[in-house]
């Protein structure tokens, strides 16, 4: 009673004024998660040890595993044909990865389509370029990548092994709102800044990754949800460590894997189905985005230059129109508790990132702050 | 004050009855660690946040690296001429990176020799035969990996890229006591269960990669420690991620890195000196190791097949005479708070892993378990 007493103490105090964190990733996470990783830091439901110190082979990691994998089947509702991999590798040595799994078509290789859209789609293109032959289906290069190109203005290949897309570019701010048809071609999407904040069905699509530090997790794995029917096809300098079918068939442990950064998912899974799952997550995300955009809208300081059609439930870049008030900005802004509003070096001006873990409660002091940073300017 | 109080007895209460983990990575990690891992989950040094959701650009995260290298510099007397990188990717996945970093010697690929010692070592020269060709320079796989072939019976090549060693097989429970001299051609050496136990010369090496969870920290990185002349040839099919110029002229930050991870390591660094650093890890390895050998050496029920010139500090194979009781051993040992002694499926038997931080108590206890398990059978 006593220590309960105290742990409850502790954590309201370690949580007293806990600032709004809007980093594009590693990003904020849940505060009962948070919670629930430090109550059994030492000691994994009475197991004696810290997940941090489990064998990737014994039965309670393996309870870890299943339930992280089933929880996000049942929030994605990942059908049978797919298969859901935790991966030790980031998102960009996924853009290696992915085309040394899938560019293999029986004797030959074949080309594949992009759609550059940004900073990580074109990424993704540069680096698939050392494994195959790539064809730019559609650019938004000329709009400085602040429309996602229509459907019919892709030029895609007959032949090609599969299209990939970023849904959603964590520093341009755009986010596709319609599942693009490939026809028989697989398509292939970089879904590390959204999975999980709309619904989607995972059918449409051939491949789904995402790095887990935006909206599942911390830095250090990624989930790929794979068409099992497409994996088998590595080439013969894939690292076999990363062949989709060795990982499939060893359940995604072919050798010791992260397991504290997988245990994370699983507790961000668990908070997610407990909010009332993707559906939530999306209403959530609508209503967030919309109060900040609004705000950004209805101001004479700040733009955004996103087609409106196209704009980023999840990273909302912006910029003020006196330049000279960027610091300021900023310097107020952490006085305020609002961290990490700072643009990508990239791009410069603001950035706020507002993932599934980001209260409304932190859009909303953020939307007041901007508002009398304004007024005072 | 009550807070603090209450830190105590929570903490103490963690800590009661704490089991001693033998497992062999991820492992066992120091008390103190865990304390402080939990101590500054929910706010890092008063940031507000947790290191978990911290951006990699971060000038706190940069704080956290820059501590993380300059102590294992400090530790290992890591010479300027050497570069120390955190990547992540698994040891498994270093053994396709590195021949790809290293196999080619200006305009043609040059074979890579390998020293096979059992488990670790057949696995990289395997997943190296991907890449160019291999030369097995010497084999204990006749004597069932029970010892390390001595040097004059290795067989090298004179245009070899590199030597390949594994200088401790977690599993064979081999180590090597020497230092291998390859002449001009440079030693690459998986330290993965031994690093930062024993004093080494880094310069004796070109390149020296060990996985974190077993003596650094968490699964989800490795360290690299390369000598910067040897970088700069990485293969076309490399992913660019894992070349390691890159890696060095982007300082390990070559896109978003495992945070949380990188953490955990400054975290058992910092330890690490303050229990006086690799040569008192020496000296506790020497008498750990010592004393479980010699329980099993001087027992009519146990026994360890190694050869005793070879035997590793860190990882104690043992078997017992009477096949039939090995589940009771196991089940006592579980029951006595001695996890994970089971042996490697592959090998079976038992293995106990005495990493850095298993504290000399923890041998203690099981040696005093294996005698009273051999009195009553």
């Amino acid at each position: 009673m006593v220590l309960m007493t105290c742990q409850i103490l502790m954590i309201r105090q370690v949580l007293m004024d806990r600032p709004f964190n809007f980093s594009p990733g590693p990003a904020t996470l849940p505060e009962v998660v948070l919670d629930e990783a430090r109550a059994e830091l030492h000691n994994w439901r009475n197991t004696g040890v810290s997940v941090m110190e489990m064998s990737h082979r014994s039965p309670h990691f393996e309870a870890v595993l299943t339930e992280a994998k089933s929880d996000l089947r049942e929030l994605l509702a990942v059908p049978d044909s797919h298969r859901i991999l935790f991966v030790q590798a980031s998102p960009t040595a996924l853009n290696a990865i992915i085309p040394m799994n899938l560019a293999q078509r029986g004797e030959r290789l074949a080309p594949v389509d992009f759609v550059h859209t940004g900073h990580f789609s074109g990424r993704s293109l540069k680096e698939a370029e050392k494994y195959t032959r790539t064809n730019v289906a559609a650019s938004s290069e000329p709009e400085n990548f602040t429309v996602i190109p229509p459907q019919d203005t892709w030029r895609l290949s007959a032949d090609a092994a599969y299209v990939h897309i970023c849904s959603n570019e964590t520093i341009n701010g755009t986010e596709y709102f319609f599942t693009p048809d490939a026809g028989s071609v697989p398509l292939v999407a970089d879904m590390s800044s959204h999975i999980l904040s709309r619904q989607i069905n995972v059918s449409d699509y051939g491949l789904i990754f995402a790095g887990a530090q935006k909206n599942m997790g911390i830095a250090g794995v990624s989930v790929v949800i794979v068409r099992e029917d497409m994996t088998g096809h590595a080439l013969p300098v894939c690292p076999s460590v990363y062949d989709f079918k060795e990982l499939v068939r060893h359940r995604s442990i072919p050798n010791t894997v992260p397991v504290y950064a997988i245990y994370l998912c699983s507790l961000v899974f668990r908070w997610l189905k407990n909010q009332g799952g993707v559906a939530a997550m999306e209403q959530a995300a609508v209503a967030r985005s919309a109060m900040l955009y609004d705000c950004i809208d209805s101001s004479a300081l700040y733009f955004n230059q996103v087609d409106r059609m196209c704009r980023s439930r999840m990273n909302v870049p912006f910029f003020l129109n006196d330049v000279s008030l960027e610091k300021a900005f900023l310097a107020g802004a952490e006085k305020n508790g609002l961290l990490n509003l700072g643009g990508h070096r990239s791009v410069g001006g603001m950035r706020a990132s507002i993932y599934n873990a980001m209260p409304l409660a932190g859009v909303e002091k953020l939307v007041s702050y901007m508002r009398e940073f304004e007024r005072r300017s």
